[in-house]
C-alpha cells in the first residue's frame, strides 16, 4: 500500500505488540475482527469485521462501520435499524488482528439484527445426544419483520 | 463431513438462529472465531479461532483449546504457561459462526502471551498525525521470557 494515509503494514512484533503505532493486522481478506461490549455493563453485543475503510470511517466519526462478509460492502451499523452503536472506547489486542469496541448503543439497545440487545442470546447445554443450545434468554427489543422491510 | 459426530453443516437460517441445534458456521478455513470473557468481571481477555476439534476439545474438557493459525495446530489455552482457562459458560452468536466463553483462569490470570490479564491493553487515541495507541495500561503478571523458554 501507497497511500500515505494508509496504516503501516510491516512492522517489528515487539513493536506491533507494545509500541504505540495504530498498525492493524488485515487477514488474506483484508479484515479484522471487531468484537462490540456494551459500556458500563461490559456485556458482548455481537462480533463483526472491519476492512480498513470500516475502520477509518469508525475512528472519524465515532460510529461503528462494519464490512459485511456476505453483502460485500461497509455498512454503518443501524443504517437500516437506527440500531447505531456509538464509540466509546477502541482497543486493540497484542498482534492488531482484532479490536474492542466500547460502545454506548442508540435505538432500543438491540445490536443483533434478530432485535436481542446481543447476538449471544443462547448457550451450548449438554442433550439428550451430545450439546445443544438452550432456547433465546433475551427478549427480542424489535421485530425484525417490521425493522428489515424489503 | 461424513463422522457422524460431526455438526450439522447445512441447516435452515432461522432455524440455525432460533432452534436449539449448535451446528457452528465454520468459515473457508474450518474456523470459528471465539471470545473469552472473565466470569464475574466481564473483562475481555482474548480472542482466537477454534476448529471443529478445537470447540469439541473444549466442551468436553471444559477447558478452553484453540487453533492456532500461525502454528497450524490444536492448543490448549496455557499448555506452556499454565494460563489454563476454564469454562463457565459457553454461548453461540446468531448464525453461530462466534462463540463466546464465560471463562475462570487459572494460573496468574494472565490471558495475554505478553504476561497481561488481556490482550487489549492499549487503548487507541488521537495523536499529532492521526490515531496512535496509548501505553500498555496493564501490568505484566508473568515474565514471558522465562515462561516461554525455548
Amino acid at each position: 500500500m501507497t497511500d500515505q494515509n494508509s496504516f503501516p503494514v510491516s512492522m517489528d512484533p515487539k513493536e506491533r505488540e507494545l509500541g504505540t503505532t495504530l498498525a492493524p493486522k488485515f487477514d488474506s481478506h483484508g479484515l479484522v475482527t471487531a468484537i462490540a461490549v456494551e459500556a458500563g455493563t461490559g456485556a458482548v453485543l455481537m462480533l463483526a469485521h472491519m476492512d480498513e475503510k470500516a475502520l477509518r470511517l469508525t475512528l472519524e466519526t465515532a460510529q461503528v462501520h462494519f464490512f459485511s462478509r456476505s453483502r460485500g460492502k461497509i455498512w454503518r451499523k443501524g443504517e437500516t435499524s437506527g440500531e447505531v452503536l456509538n464509540v466509546v472506547e477502541m482497543r486493540v489486542d497484542c498482534d492488531q488482528d482484532a479490536i474492542l469496541l466500547v460502545v454506548d448503543p442508540a435505538g432500543t439497545g438491540a445490536a443483533c439484527h434478530t432485535g436481542r440487545k446481543s447476538c449471544f442470546y443462547r448457550r451450548v447445554v449438554p442433550g439428550k445426544s451430545g450439546f445443544e443450545l438452550s432456547t433465546p434468554d433475551q427478549p427480542p427489543l424489535f421485530d425484525p419483520e417490521k425493522v428489515y422491510k424489503s
